[in-house]
């Protein structure tokens, strides 16, 4: 299978944040920005792909900055490295503010997809080819959190997580 | 502050899976799942600490199961431990077949919350005190996943992550 | 087929009050939790029987309290009498306040639900064999009520409804 | 306060049923219908009585029509009858076959509403003046069912309910 | 195929304006009231022609009014002519304040439908007989609205738009 | 005011379309897609304008393609010329195939904007300056169309029209 770049695959969602999706200090939900997300990140993954894309995982994600109602949310998705059947999708979260339009990062996320076929079953996916500088140093992260996952999944020995062992000796 | 118990916060939330949630090939959204998780959370993290609460933080998820159209999906949510203002709850999904009625494991997550008050400040919120073995190994576990997070978010020296470094070393 | 105990259906629904689903005083609409407790009871249904299920009635539903915006709202269902193809469904309602968090009676009512297959058709449910007191109380009373909803549906002379004449005269 | 005619708070709400709000064999869940109908029913009562109207109860309900994915249901309301502070609203469902166009009684109900000030306390209404046949027989009935419903709320003896009585004896 | 008269395709669709509906000074969102337009046309559409109907334009709309949240918003559709296999459909709507009642006009929008099959290929319609002054005026104005609709769609020269070309010469 | 580029303005809203919003069909509804175009268009003249922003008028809409449920659609806003108070937005709506992911155009609409303040009167808005091609192409011609608008609202004499008297003429 040819290589893509990341660019083929960019999914850019924007919308305003309502009142039925706020908690009672009036800011966005973290479950319903975590939805928005999902749906974009399948929609990238699914552009990389060409395929029905199903969630796999979600890397650990904080919400550190609270999103008022009324903001404009702007959520970005692209696929950040392909492996076989799965692809990880690297997802930024912008708000503008209601009155000065202030641009600002809210949220940052990554998700892994998997590519099936209309029964359910894995398939392949195109290799992904990075271009910029950014989006090379997602692509080789992507490996270490690889085995983060699989090492919290209980898939993966703790020590031959060479990749993560080494952040932590 | 005085302590609770875990049994004083655990929320059950059942629901149906319907059509309008679900993807091409007729399994609920992961973001679906993640919202639904969040919702749940949120309330048991309220049920701790009589405050506001609002997600901080949603550790790694995996979906392995998908979760079919029709199904039954109970959500059942407990805080695991409390922090100074935050707590980290435990969540265990289970799905129930639409025939034959099996009851499986759908999926588990970790979600910390963060009690604030009517200007979003962060307050204190009582301490939990578990009782049977299962509260009590997620208890231990949960400081160790404490720490994952800070390093995670850059806040914490992977050197000093003591709970941590230990697995992999 | 074998009897079923009232435990094997029981289901609770908890979930929170939005904005968007109350009327001009910030309070649930009716209607909502109508919907609400068909959802529930409909599960409970389901379990009891194992088979698809549709509300075949509804009791007389008083709304004595006003449940706030904010609420914490707790539908639990379970059955409480099985006829042949049919099963009477009890719902108890509790709401929690948002600040304290005291727990109080919400609401209570009786729906009834017909098992069908495939294409509709009405078919056989296992038996139910009430435990605790509460749930002997509930199963008798379920015979006078069947004769009611015959009486008002004009399905059933009056005069023939022994258990129901009983109580006036 | 000036009388008002039946004709002056009817209200019709015609719609499309979707499929997300059907069933597994594909009809309108009865949870559903009665958020209809009660919608239906408050705008019918606010007509009458120009406040804000809070669902006080609902009659007993039977679902004996089932209705399909993609028929148009139209819900009529109209006030029945007025009494202090609350009003009955009699509400008649038809559905039209999509493709016949066929149109059949789908269902009856009868919800009362209680008319409030902004700080939910009763506040009087207008009384009604029946004017057509139907319109008189179910003014005349619902005093009736006013009984049933005190009767059935444990607040009217059944011996004292006069109306009610005469039924069974 | 047997004309059909105005009244026999008129659709009442009332119902409530909700926050989550609503802009951040309160009022009904215009894409809103412009797809509950569409959800009435398409109902009147296909009373006409018991066919499945298509939106195919929608007619310049202006949004003079605007609609507070907790109005009650009346939508009325009725075809105004029959072309071969499309339908105008003419759409008021009228609101009425929450406190006073008072009824005004909020908008007025005209609607193109297509009636197809279930392969979505169009089929022919029945012709339209207007009956009283409202009725023939809109009829007539249809021949005008459609020769706007092609030429805007460059579909036909403005130099053959004879009825629309006088309006300017 | 400094005027401002189109590209500031620029809103992208790409999202699925799930069964819930399609027709009988399985195509999305017309005025779903209306509602769609609103949200963005509306976010578009909120970029240029720093205000809140209700909708005015839409032009005429041709629905030429059909839009099957699980397309991934993508509407784009961009302020085509501000006025003193009003904006006009252009959007180009496109749709990939959910198998090839061929992407082809779907539809255009143009909307009109005010921007208001708090309490709802219109304020000024910077003036646009048009850069590339199309941009001053959509800018020229939005005075046309503004004489258009004026003329069926029936707030300008059809000969007073000149930009659109000459089309026809």
């Amino acid at each position: 299978m040819q290589a893509k770049r990341p660019s083929e695959s960019r999914t850019v969602m924007t919308d305003m944040v309502l009142p039925s999706e706020t908690n009672p200090i009036n800011n966005l939900f973290g479950g319903e920005l975590l939805a928005r997300m999902d749906r974009a990140a399948s929609i990238a993954a699914r552009r990389h792909s060409r395929r029905i894309t199903v969630t796999a995982s979600v890397n650990h994600v904080a919400f550190n900055e609270s999103v008022p109602v009324g903001s404009v949310l702007t959520v970005e998705a692209v696929v950040s490295r392909a492996f076989r059947t799965s692809m990880e999708v690297y997802i930024d979260v912008w708000m503008e503010d209601r009155f000065s339009g202030e641009r600002s990062k809210a949220n940052e996320a990554i998700y892994t997809f998997v590519a099936v076929d209309e029964n359910g079953r894995p398939t392949e996916v195109p290799p992904l080819e990075p271009e910029n500088e950014q989006e090379k140093q997602r692509y080789v992260g992507a490996l270490r959190r690889k085995q983060l996952s699989l090492v919290l999944a209980g898939k993966m020995n703790p020590q031959e997580a060479t990749e993560l062992k080494a952040l932590f000796t």
